[in-house]
């Protein structure tokens, strides 16, 4: 090129190069040309290390100083040893490779660390539960008053949600762990790069069997974009029932102050902003992921437009998420949960009612429809007089039910009162996965239980990455350090 | 309710209820409730007796009839039984799993076909790989020639895409066949509905282990939503890239007229429409998906909402889905592939110019980086004299390196020749996932054998289905033909 | 083409052309060719004679059987007329040119049915707003009891919203009502078609200025699309309020029984489904508008995908508008508006928390924000001690002075009482746009006056279409009555 | 509040306020207490000294050490001037009209910007446009070379679409720059603020006439992001245009290399990076109107939420597109028009070929759809033959006719060559709108006579800002120096 960028389109590129990813291919590469004889064992040596001594001064701050970016190894080692030895890094190679070697190895820290807070956020919910097996509280649908649950059954639905999000975020590993490391640009290189070899260096799991696709085979990308909004639209929606629940209509949690902000007019006022952030998240996500689904579409081949919205939109993503996740796990452990309040409100309606057709079909012996009739019968009448759900009697019920089947009932008052006790309904509700306690005490153990194994899996992935770093060192160190005649 | 539906409302819900799960539910739902002893053998045997009956007339067109949606059967039982037998079916259930069982029911049946059609869609790709292992043609980086690889090179790209599609969809298999049956709506009943043998009689993998997750737990279909859009968009980025190739300018490829549309002005016309389609379909898509994340952030409990978003956004998409990959899946099988032009495309330009830079490495001695330099300055000289690759002779190049290095090279033109020749370039890269014929059939054995795995996956899932289906047979056939003393 | 269209390709394309324009365009084109002498008079007429012959029988269904697209008028022409004359329609024009003018003569129809609903639902909104310029309630923000307003103020805040719709659409009608005739498939024709009689003869305000750009230039389709989904969103936010205070536990306002589904297993359950439809059409309408962004990054010329989009995604979004825009006005015209809890729940908290600090400031001289601290600092003492705003005295405001300026108030109970009281709040926000009954006639008064205004609009735009189409009958009739020798 | 806010909240908002407009309302809401007095002129005075002191040390900077949000001068007051005056300024006020002001401010400054940049946008198509008057290229459909055009007419097309989007920013500038000032959090207040004079002083066009719909009404920042949505998308169609024509296959124009990258291994690349950008500018701003579009549909009342998209998505949005215009405009500037290859190109196929029926029509009184199957047939025949549209012979067309019509023609040869000559044929395109030299001419006076007009409006817009900018010191300067007693 004969000339320098023009400044109006290096200005629209604020690109985050992940130099980590960098340095070690830098090396592990370096090792690899050695052992395959690509370069002179010598040479390579003095670039290796050079690399080492690199990272005495923070590899990071040294790579800034050269550009920065993907050729910044390069740039150092040609300017500290010379074009000779230097030039001979990027044998093999091109930026497209670099950039997908850095992209994938840092995205695979990343999910690590979501699998982390997920697990976090897991055990604290579980917590939540463990101590709210009967507060009773209303399911609601359709923002109506519906059955009645416990608040330890709500929270493990969402725990159960959270299961479902660690899962995706661990098939998804398995596809961002894998190498395009000697893909070059689209078609490889005519030397006798080892690809096996350097992936193995570099803890990735496999490698991506087709250099074009592994550099223009996007789909794993997009997935993470994905999985996140799914992820965030899923914490939304939990933070979306603590924000209305936050209400003084409905009063039935609250924040503490430091998730709270106030009003610099109404002195009154204490807003959950806390939730609201998580809202604002679940929103930027669903934009990132537009955006890469956008640009995604874009001529296949337009490559390194692909990797910069990664550098744009996928990290900054990745860095709220992680904080979103961390603040609704500092919310939910800090929750004030005002258990009168919900038992108060839990009774205020009819969210028993179904419970009262259930006995009539037990004690009575009709059918399901018949007492589901006969009771919506009842409601309608409670509602014109004005009787809610603890003025019911038997005269009342007796009523609605000569009215439609022609006889009365042989119901008493005591058997009333209890089919339309919230408690006594969720104790009833023994099913697996119901609300009744010792039903939710089973699910807390399998959550437990599943926790345990998910830790166990997250684990084994950092050792296997830890145990990569190592072998890297160790190859590093035994070429460094081997008597020179024994090459 | 005192009023019918306000006729504004109706109209906008043109819901689509998969009849096929409400009526196997139905089944399930009373031999289940039979065994529990929830409802009397006598009754459960009348109804049972009837839903076989209504599959002789075809059980859609019946249940149409009386009503068409969830709770069709349950007014088809009373219309026929009477109330006494026909109100007893809905015992222990809601509108909210009857949904939830038939759209998982339907779901799974469509990602099973989808992943058929990803199965046949591949072995097309590698059919067509396995004749053009020798078919030069240019890789493009930036809408440029950058690279030599051949036309199987090119597929297998596809090939390894797809590999990572169908995998996407059967990770999301498991999470949608699990049941939801007996949730009823969020809080399951006070029945003691075996929600396990259900889920057995269905074809379930498994249960939902908590029953408000089993009904509000949304993120799987999001999760269909984004991996049809990742799939379609993966396939659009393929079509792209023929439909570039269609045109005069390029001419390496041309589609059978039976894809392709005229012009009703231009008499000369050739266009070709079939993979617009597939621009469309990614499209649509997007479009869907982002309409069902946006409706996924209303208030969590308005469930409703969220089934009818599948019914009017998820089946369409699904249907599109399948065409247009059957579509590609065609366009492929009969793709005439110009080798002759692809041919003479890879030799036009400069696309061995990488090669030549590795050749000055090998013969040369020199870094990378200086072969590169030697390289790039002899390009440039030859374009400012109009030279193209085909006219570089020695000379030029020394001319380069002299002035670069200050010396010649020791270069023969045969072997500068053999560096610009495409298909020569292509036969060096013999690293996995390389270009070289020889590591392209190795890919191809890889994707047959994978391919191999994958049906056999297939079919392990629908036999699966397809002995619960017998079960539940056994299991009404039991009941309606034992002696009557026997229960 | 040697071959017909593949089957799945043109199941993919489940198209719509608006047949009302097609039938119009060719009319108009052939008077224009008739008076540009393109083709011969005589011909001309028998042309026109058999379309306007066509309209007895009803021309949609006489197109539909001649292949039902752009060119059902040459097929039926030449059908009926022969080669020899019917062949002559199509002279100067090609398909691009038939769906623009088609697609724009439709979108035009529709806007002015979606500005005539916004009318009345603004004219609804208005009737509801005077009968309630004296009911208060509390104004929200971060869903938590805020300032003091009224009814008649929380809906002028949608009027004013409707009105920006409004403008919105009126602005877009002017480059939709723009005409593509004549610009056949981008570069117009060699034929000296006159652009601007045949737009006249249609209706449209003016002749697009480039031929390229009156078939490529999509942006005012896009337009169409977002400015749908800004107005569907407004809809949903108002919609969203509605449902929060549909709750039990807001219970501010109650939907008629047929906007509500009850629940098939809680007989207790009103739903008020209507506002989710409302929600819904939000999430399709963003979805529809992605899907529109999304094609039109497809390459620039591809213009048929483009138009497909129209059919597949545009239309059906506007039908639904149509529909929502309806069910909020009918919604909205039967509302039950709970007043008595309304202010209820604005005396419940601290909403006039504010007006307190004004009565500080103004009694006792002191800056705003030294009464905003005193009033802080009281109210956080009185929910310390259950003390609600009504429990507010004197002995209450002085401690927490004292604590803070070190001095009592001079201020009697009756002056807090009153300050307290949201109604004499509400009295006093007497500013431009405040909820003041007195403000709140004004700014009826105003939205009266504009709804005016933009009826007269709209019956403008209305004749100005239906001049057009005198226009054109005339020209035919003209034409055909006309005695042979005139011409 | 009790507790500091909790640091992972605050940590995820990384949000801008815009300072300017925050500062000027602090010193026009004050003009407007002292004039209304609301506040003592004394004090007032003081609050007005202390401002414009700030600005001789650059207010944004002193803004940033007293806390830098929208309360900073109230802050910088109080530490100044001590509680008793600076505690005035907020008198009236919220949080939510500071905000509201100052995005609104702010976002008007940045549409006249853009509508500066289109301005000169279209200013330099027209430049280009007018030296390639006679540059046939094809026009494309479906990727497939399709009619004759000129480059001018190509340019020409965009030069109207951006004109489009001047009209649309234009039309929303009105909506932008109307005044929330006083509207306080959502009711307004007690004291007598007057709305319209603060309105006056900081150059807004009007009132907004709700103080609800003021802070609440969200719509005109939703219509920001979607037009800038539409007009990136348009850029990205135009650069897409571009994008292709800049491969080796189509040759037809080059960049600039200040607006190219190279390849790290491929010494031979030229990549047209500066395009790429461009597409990445659409992809990032459709996510951005997408996150706001989500965002948007939380629960009416979280306007805080709302804002912080704007300072999140918005800024970063409006930077870019700015820029990308920019580069847009430097792109085409630069450009290197191939003419010679553009006019083989359009020689190469058959674009030509609707112009050889309308010779047909012409010369043979044939009816066009006849002309039309002659010349389609003569086609086919001649691309087996391997003949191109430069060896069509009277002898072919006349075969061709003969198989359809049973007759020879009586055409010459050169009256066919004429008819296949691009440049011919764009000459006869005459029409309004057409590629023909004169009516391109016609459209470019057209096009700067309309942009001298949208000059003039800009300028008086911006003259309008200035004015009142100037009001607003002169009040204050008033204020400032008249005698003490006059007040």
């Amino acid at each position: 090129m004969s000339e320098d960028p023009a400044p109006e389109m290096t200005a629209m590129r604020d690109e985050f190069i992940p130099l980590k990813g960098i340095h070690a291919f830098d090396k592990a590469h370096t090792v690899m040309l050695i052992e395959q004889g690509i370069i002179p064992k010598e040479d390579g040596c003095k670039i290796l290390q050079a690399l080492s001594e690199m990272e005495g001064q923070g590899f990071e701050s040294v790579r800034e100083k050269t550009g920065g970016g993907g050729h910044s190894g390069e740039a150092y080692l040609i300017e500290k040893l010379g074009m000779e030895i230097g030039g001979q890094l990027h044998t093999g190679r091109s930026s497209a490779d670099l950039i997908g070697v850095a992209v994938r190895m840092e995205e695979r820290k990343r999910i690590l660390e979501i699998l982390d807070v997920i697990t976090s956020l897991r055990q604290t919910l579980l917590q939540l539960a463990s101590v709210h097996l009967e507060t009773v509280l209303p399911a609601y649908t359709h923002f109506q008053q519906a059955q009645p649950i416990t608040f330890a059954h709500y929270l493990l639905s969402w725990v159960n949600g959270c299961g479902r999000d660690f899962d995706r975020f661990l098939e998804l590993y398995g596809r961002i762990n894998a190498s395009p490391a000697g893909a070059a640009i689209v078609s490889g290189s005519a030397f006798p790069v080892n690809r096996e070899r350097v992936a193995e260096l570099l803890g990735f799991d496999s490698v991506l069997q087709n250099t074009r696709d592994a550099i223009f085979g996007y789909d794993p990308h997009l997935e993470l974009f994905s999985k996140l909004a799914i992820l965030n639209n899923s914490l939304a929606r939990f933070c979306s029932d603590l924000y209305i629940w936050c209400s003084s209509e409905f009063a039935m949690i609250e924040l503490k102050d430091r998730f709270c902000g106030t009003s610099s007019i109404n002195p009154g006022k204490k807003n959950p902003q806390a939730l609201e952030q998580i809202f604002s998240l679940a929103a930027s996500t669903t934009g990132a992921m537009n955006a890469a689904f956008s640009v995604d579409r874009m001529p296949s081949d337009a490559w390194e437009i692909q990797w910069r919205i990664w550098s744009q939109e996928l990290w900054p993503v990745l860095d709220k998420t992680m904080k979103g996740l961390t603040l609704v796990n500092n919310v939910v452990a800090s929750l004030e949960v005002k258990t009168k309040r919900m038992g108060e409100v839990a009774r205020s309606g009819w969210i028993c009612a179904s419970d009262l057709a259930v006995l009539l079909v037990r004690a009575e012996k009709m059918p399901w429809r018949v007492a589901h009739h006969i009771v919506a019968q009842m409601v309608r009448t409670c509602e014109e007089r004005g009787i809610g759900s603890k003025g019911v009697t038997v005269d009342i019920l007796n009523a609605a039910a000569s009215a439609l089947i022609g006889r009365n009932l042989s119901l008493e008052q005591e058997m009333i009162d209890r089919a339309l006790d919230p408690l006594q309904c969720v104790m009833a509700r023994q099913m697996t996965g119901g609300p009744a306690p010792q039903a939710v005490k089973r699910q807390i153990e399998q959550c437990v239980s599943d926790s345990r194994e998910q830790a166990t899996k997250i684990n084994r992935m950092r050792q296997s990455l830890a145990r990569a770093e190592r072998n890297l060192e160790d190859a590093i160190q035994a070429f460094l350090h081997q008597p020179r005649g024994e090459a």
